[in-house]
C-alpha cells in the first residue's frame, strides 16, 4: 500500500521530509530565467519552463536523501494551462526519480465532480473509452467540508489505483482557529471531529505499517491540538506543513509520532526551495540547488534531536 | 459593483438562473465529437476542442435569456492543460456575449497560496513585471475551512478588480450535514457560523442593490436551513446549486428570497446541457442547443411560480 511504501523511504532515509515545490518567479535565478525570457518573452509558457528547469534541478539535488516532493498546484494554476502542463511535468520527473509525490491541490466537491478530479489526479480520465495516460501523484491533499459523499470518490480511486490522501483536517495557517477550533456540542472542537472523520474513512486502507493510506494535514503551528490528534487516531499519518517560514519547530513535533517515532512527514517549500537566498544560506544563485540540499540535510539534523 | 451587474441582469432578463457548463463527454452529441475524433483521435486536446465547441453552441443558444454561466473547473481539470485551456476559452466566448461567469473552483488554502489562485481567477499573475491577459471570472466560488486569512487575499482581488466571491456555507450534497450541520456550543449549526463570518466578510462589498458582492453558496436541497440564512444575512447574495437533477424544487426557494423577491440565483447545468438526451425533452442530437434553450424557458416558467 502506499502509505507503507512512504514509511518504508522515509525509514531507510531517515528522513520524514517533503520538499514543498511551490517555486515562484523571484526564487528563480536570472540565469535559468533570463535566456528563457529573451527567446520567448515573460509569457506563461516562459514562466513554466523556467519553473521546470527549477524543480528539475531541486529534485536532481533532493531525490536520493528525502522521500518526497509536494507539489503546490496553485503556483502552477496561475499561469494558465502551461503552468499546469509544467504541474504534470514535475509530477513525472518526480516519479521517474522514484520519489513520492503529494500534490498539494485541496480541492472538494460533490460526488460527481469529486470523479473528475480524482480521474484528473489519482486514476484515469476516459475520453470514450481511451484512458488518459498523463502522470499522476501518489498522494493528493483534499478538503472536507461537504463531507463523505465528497471524498467517498477519491477513496475508490485510492483502492483501485494503490494511492492515498491527506485530508485538511488542523491546518497550519493562523485563521484555522475560526472554524476548525470551534466547539461542537460535546465540547470537542470541529478538528476532532473531522479527524475522527478521517480516522473512518481510512480504515479499510490501513497497510502493514499499521498506518492507512489515508492521512490528516495537521499544522505543525498548533502542537497541542497535534498531540490530541494523534491520540485519537493511532492509525493516521499526518503531512504536517508550517515547519520554518511558518513558524513551527522541530519540538512541536514530538506529540505527533508514535512511539516508533512514526507518524509524520514534515513539509518545507521556501525554506528549501529559497535557500539560496536567505541570510543563513547567503548562496550564490549558480548554487541555488546545493543550497538547497545543505538546507535539506541541516533541516534532517534539527529534526533528529527530537524524532 | 459586479453584484449590482448581476442583479441588474437578472431583473432585466426576469430570470434568477445561470446555466452550470459542466460538459460530460457522453453528452456532447457524435456529430460533434467524432470529426474531432476522427482528425485528432481520443485525446485531452479532441474532448477539448468538443467540449468548447459544445460550450459556445450552449452560450450562443442561452446569452440573451440567462444572465451567467458557470463553468466546474473539475470537468475541465480532468483533461490536464488542455482542459484548462478550454476553461479559459470559455470563460472568454461568455464574456464576449456580455454574460457574468461564475467559475465554480471551490479553492481554499493559505493566504500566500490563496494570493496565486486569485492571481490565476480573479486577477493578474506578474510574470517578472508583465502581468498576464488571460480572461477572468467574474465570481468564484471558495471554500471557507481554513478561515479568514484564505478568504482575505480574494477579498482584496474582488476590490481591486471588481471581483465577487460565492463562498461555501450550506452545500447542496446529502453529507454536507456531517460537518456544516454540526452544533456548536452555542446551538448553532456550524453552517450558520459560516454563514455569519461571510456576512462579516462581504461588509465593505456591499453595492447600491444593498447585496454584497462576497455571497454565499446555499443549496436548493435545504429550504429550512435556507430560509434561516436569508433572515441572518439580509445583505448576502446566495448561489443556489442542487435544483432539478439534485431534487431541489422552485418551492424550495422561497425561503431564500428577500421581500423584493431578490437574493438568489439557482443553477442547473445537466438539467440543460443534457436537456436534449433526457425523456422529457427526448430532442434530436442535432437539436440539442435549442432543447438547452427550452429547458432554460422552462426553468424560468417553473421559478416564476415561486419567486
Amino acid at each position: 500500500m502506499i502509505i507503507d511504501k512512504l514509511i518504508e523511504k522515509i525509514t531507510a532515509l531517515q528522513a520524514p521530509i517533503v520538499v514543498g515545490l511551490d517555486p515562484r518567479l523571484s526564487q528563480i535565478p536570472a540565469f535559468i530565467k533570463d535566456p528563457i525570457y529573451d527567446e520567448k518573452g515573460k509569457t506563461p509558457y516562459a514562466a513554466a519552463e523556467a519553473i521546470f528547469a527549477f524543480n528539475r534541478a531541486m529534485i536532481d539535488n533532493v531525490y536520493d536523501i528525502v522521500p518526497a516532493v509536494k507539489p503546490q498546484i496553485a503556483m502552477y494554476e496561475q499561469f494558465g494551462p502551461a503552468g499546469l502542463a509544467c504541474y504534470f511535468e514535475t509530477v513525472a520527473y518526480a516519479k521517474s526519480k522514484d520519489m513520492i509525490v503529494i500534490g498539494d491541490i485541496k480541492r472538494g466537491d460533490i460526488a460527481s465532480t469529486a470523479e473528475a478530479y480524482s480521474d484528473a489526479h489519482l486514476g484515469r480520465t476516459d475520453i470514450d473509452g481511451e484512458p488518459t495516460s498523463r502522470a499522476k501523484t501518489d498522494f493528493i491533499t483534499v478538503n472536507p467540508y461537504m463531507g463523505y459523499d465528497s471524498i467517498e470518490p477519491y477513496l475508490a480511486d485510492c483502492t483501485k489505483y494503490n494511492k492515498g490522501l491527506f485530508v485538511l483536517v488542523k491546518t497550519s495557517n493562523p485563521s484555522s482557529s475560526q472554524i476548525q477550533d470551534m466547539h461542537a456540542e460535546d465540547g470537542r472542537p470541529i478538528y476532532a471531529h473531522v479527524g475522527e472523520m478521517v480516522g473512518q474513512w481510512g480504515y479499510e486502507l490501513i497497510g502493514k505499517s499499521g498506518f492507512s493510506s489515508i492521512g490528516a494535514v495537521v499544522g505543525a503551528t498548533h502542537p497541542s491540538q497535534g498531540k490530541a490528534l494523534r491520540e485519537m487516531l493511532p492509525h493516521t499519518f499526518f503531512l504536517v506543513p508550517g515547519y520554518g517560514t511558518q513558524g513551527g519547530k522541530a519540538s512541536d513535533l514530538t506529540g505527533m509520532l508514535n512511539k516508533d517515532g512514526l507518524g509524520i512527514i514534515v513539509n518545507n517549500s521556501r525554506g528549501i526551495t529559497g535557500a539560496y537566498q536567505s541570510e543563513k544560506y547567503n548562496a550564490s544563485e549558480k548554487d541555488f540547488a546545493k543550497a538547497a540540499r545543505v538546507a535539506v540535510l541541516d533541516m534532517k539534523a534539527d529534526l533528529e534531536a527530537y524524532i
